[in-house]
């Protein structure tokens, strides 16, 4: 394996030539990541990372559950009460399966990673897993291999992480203390004090009083205690919110019926119903609240996590285990957007798993209300089929400008150079394939890769 | 900006060699336009059109919802109380705008008017805004761009309106005794006296009473008062009716339910899931008298119609803020096609917005049932991927003799032309794909791009 | 019409260059048919087929489907009861109307069959119908034409059948003791002994504990009774079992709650929601016997079955009037997966009719549970562009080792070596085309073609 230059460029002659020249004008263009999921902790701290299983294996669930899709059990890849504890033998595991990643964005994510991050360019394999290994385990303690050294050496500009309400963000406190020019901004992720049936809810909420300093004894105090909260991220640099929600389902009730919802779930006394209606509820508001102090909103729904209960007890939440649902956001958004989807100030990111909402509801709604962007495609879909698709499927009737750029939404550091290539290499096939079939002219493909290369993001997030 | 003679050809050469051919046979052919929504006044009284604002930005929901989503109001369009009143101005706002549709259809009717209407080649933008806006009002008041002479200039074989079942038809009428060899025809569109909750619904069905001579007060009548309507319209040249429903639901009560159920609607005495029953029942009879008269019916389901409040209120139907929803036709049509589907005079076209019932639903209905027509892709999707997508998806399973061709289902007259060009192109690239691939003889392909850019939609119209 | 060497390959010259020699080298591999409908009979006995119309109109319901669904009356194609009866007359309709194929897999399996089996390389037409007919009719009664000689002839290897849980396996005896080579496998369809609501439920249950030996009057001796069958399935060769549902709802009750609604359904006592309730419990209970028994376990879900009332009154089943509906997995396996689904003994294999399930449960659900393999693309999307949409769709997520590999599930003989012909093309397609764009090496893209050409079924169904 060697990364070739034409990867992901279209083979017609014509096209790969024109792909490689969009491409080549944005390749080292700043990197910017408004959605993802890399730890406070490193930027603040700054230290080495521990072993090549730790780096590339164990915390990504990508690769987790794939093997574990194989007969892989979980214990051997670093995860469970009876795991395995050597990083080298975990490697070993990882490496004799790694054929299971042909024809994924795995495999070329994490060869991006071995070649550009390590100089690695053999193929992973059983036969090749130790003395990729030994390199790999060498070169970490090396100062440029820290977070912040890998950071500034893909021309990274500005990554925002995603936090819980009730997060002190005293590592986002200390990185903006130490002068580093890159922006680590917090994102604010109220989810575990808005899902009445997340746990601890009742508990989470006493603790949002308690650091917003207001009291969420009651439905006023428990909003102005968002506002308050909201308020402190943004003194740390937030630009957005992010919702998890099952389903997009939104709520515009009276200010009595919401305030008495909010007692019945404050106190315990809900149901399955009055959850689901807090929840719809609760998007409205913050989509109010976004209109007022102007943090862009984004909206993840559409997954059920942890499908496997035995997963779930006996290896925790984030496994690989979450499997998309049906979803339809053209009635379930009504209510959020009938209250304030025409204000000048809000702005709120759609990001979905059900790829038939692309041309049905989301290029539409896009096309049409003010308020709404589309983020990228997420998840199982960001991946070079899954980029084209999306392009392909929502241009159309959203064009370009409804966009919101790319995200590259990972949890695994030396990935995030990865993603973007990935991203802006299928972009310049997509503006390539435009051209030569004249749908596009030329000097506006060059325009395009720019923007969807980082002024997309730019402006959406308002950075 | 200038047409590419090879514009939405495949880049491979062998492809592109032979979809050339395959256009070139049909590029000229008669355009044969069965549904759209054109204005009769236009034909009947052939007058000029006003200016550029009016005929290429103001009444077009793809051009206005495009410029709003991305923060231009209403008014700047020319729409809405405080409208900007100056055609000049509009058009200056469009042009300054005019890179949001890069990548749309819209940008490629637009250029395609433009060009080969009024001789423009450069390129839409603030710069030259003011410089084509002069050259497209000067030109409008010669005879060459009067509605008839341009359906004339372009070939235009018979256009359909789209009409509801109170009109008189009296342009229709002028059309014909004006000796225009152009067939104007109507379709029946009932929707405002089949739908409960329309507007005005109990004095439409008064008035449905009063036109067609006989009283609806009975369920009898009622239906009687369709007929007689029905062949009013077939007196004007009308082949096909139409009907708008958010779903396709039928159903097929007893004669004396249906009855109870027509009382109760015509009186008021209805909730929800009366005037879905209602609406349900109604597409079961409209079939019925098709198998009757021989009228083609056409249904266009799944559009979550007027989704903001705020634009209905302020600005009215029809501008841009109509969004789809998911839709099943299996099991919605089972009532309508277990009571007339084998009738060999029932032709039913369908048309859909979830492309996600291409593969599991249209194409296995329409391949099975003898009634069962498809319509061309709809609306967001007459674009040249929405036409790839459904000729990829529904032709392995329906045939291309399944298909009920293609349809510009315009309100704009120039964009006539434009897509039916587009929709030409598109499939001899469809074609030429085929034959490439050895799918497909290149005798058929000659065979079959014509059939798609005529005949089959005469046939299908019954014209 | 000739059977183009390169028929399939894409047009662009490096990826068709290496399609052509991916394909090449599992052109001639041995033909393994893991799921199909072949008759028993055929393979016992042996006989010549009747005469062209029997082999290539009468039973092939993709054919007769497109015939109706453009006027042809199921009489006309020798389907019933004043149905035309001389085979010529069959032949010439079908042959007549042959244009109706194009751009169909029918068209290229028939003429696949046509030119391998029959030498005939003209195109089929009103013009050639006796004269093909004619040298088809001449050549059937030929020994190199009975079943064995044309299974020998492409190198099949293994078929199985699908055969009622009730079925004695004569035929399936009757083969294995003549000691011919070629595996001819049963495989356990108990749809009739566990739907509720199929004809003769009752007596199908009391049928059942007849042939096992076991009496069903209770949901232990039921349980049981399958138990037995199963085992006298495997006896007989059989490594799997299918399961056709409306629906993939499965259930897990409590076993007192399971035998309460055992004897309800037994006893006839149902309604809908029992029914669908019993059906789902089944499912489960299948599950835990394939986990016990090593059974690969087949789930076909989401046909609306006889969707026009008068074809199945006049007609009967399996006539080209099922219709998919929408299908969603994620919720609806739950039950089942949480109870077996981290078994290491469990292996279920999904189909689907719902491609939106492709990306949004199916690919994410057999890339993390150990127990789930994706089947091929079924039925309508048994095809070239269905084959590219499913690897396309699901490969980045699930990989290719989370594949079941081919199925033909033909009841037409010779359109076996057909249909695996057209996927070993479509899949040298999509190898060629990651290799060329860089996502894959070479050297595994042939890897890859030989496990999809069969050692991926081969595991998956454990033969």
């Amino acid at each position: 394996m060697t990364l070739h230059p034409d990867r992901l460029f279209p083979s017609d002659p014509a096209m790969r030539e024109l792909a490689r020249s969009l491409y080549a004008s944005v390749a080292d263009a700043p990197i910017v990541s408004p959605h993802g999921h890399t730890e406070p902790r490193w930027w603040a701290l700054d230290e080495s990372f521990a072993d090549p299983a730790t780096l590339f294996v164990t915390p990504d669930h990508y690769v987790t559950r794939m093997l574990v899709s194989q007969g892989v059990p979980f214990e051997a890849l670093g995860i469970g009460a009876a795991k395995e504890e050597d990083p080298r033998e975990i490697w070993r595991t990882f490496a004799a399966h790694f054929h299971l990643f042909r024809g994924t964005p795995s495999r070329l994510w994490i060869e991006h990673s071995l070649e550009t991050v390590f100089g690695i360019t053999e193929r992973l394999s059983a036969a090749t897993a130790d003395a990729i290994y030994d390199r790999v385990a060498e070169a970490l303690p090396r100062d440029e291999l820290r977070p912040r050294a890998i950071a500034e050496r893909f021309r990274i500009e500005v990554v925002a992480t995603t936090d819980g309400a009730l997060d002190d963000l005293s590592y986002h406190r200390q990185v903006r203390e130490s002068g580093w020019p890159v922006r680590i901004v917090p994102t604010y992720r109220p989810d575990a004090v808005v899902d009445p049936q997340a746990t601890g809810f009742a508990e989470n909420v006493e603790e949002l009083g308690r650091v917003a300093g207001i009291s969420t004894a009651s439905w006023q105090g428990y909003l102005d205690a968002h506002r308050a909260r909201r308020a402190f991220f943004r003194d740390h640099g937030a630009t957005a919110t992010d919702h998890g929600h099952a389903t997009p389902q939104t709520a515009d009730l009276p200010p009595d019926e919401a305030a008495a919802l909010y007692e019945k779930v404050r106190t315990g006394k809900l149901d399955n119903g009055a959850a689901e209606l807090f929840r719809a509820q609760m998007l409205t508001e913050m989509a109010r609240m976004s209109a007022e102090d102007g943090m862009v909103m984004q909206l993840h729904s559409g997954s059920h996590r942890n499908h496997s209960a035995h997963v779930l007890q006996t290896y925790g939440r984030d496994n690989g285990f979450d499997i998309p649902l049906p979803v339809s956001f053209t009635d379930a958004l009504r209510p959020l957007l009938n209250a304030v989807g025409h204000d000048p100030d809000l702005r709120l990111i759609l990001f979905a798993l059900d790829e038939a909402t692309y041309t049905r509801e989301l290029a539409p709604l896009a096309g049409a209300w003010p308020s709404i962007l589309l983020g990228p495609p997420w998840w199982f879909h960001d991946s070079f089929e899954g980029i084209m698709r999306y392009r392909r499927q929502v241009t159309e009737t959203a064009g370009f400008y409804n966009s919101a750029g790319f995200n590259d939404d990972t949890r695994a550091l030396t990935s995030i150079p990865a993603r973007h290539d990935l991203a802006r290499r299928a972009d310049a096939s997509f503006l390539a394939e435009l051209v030569t079939t004249h749908r596009l002219d030329e000097d506006e493909a060059h325009d395009l890769a720019w923007l969807m290369a980082g002024d997309l993001a730019r402006k959406a997030y308002r950075f």
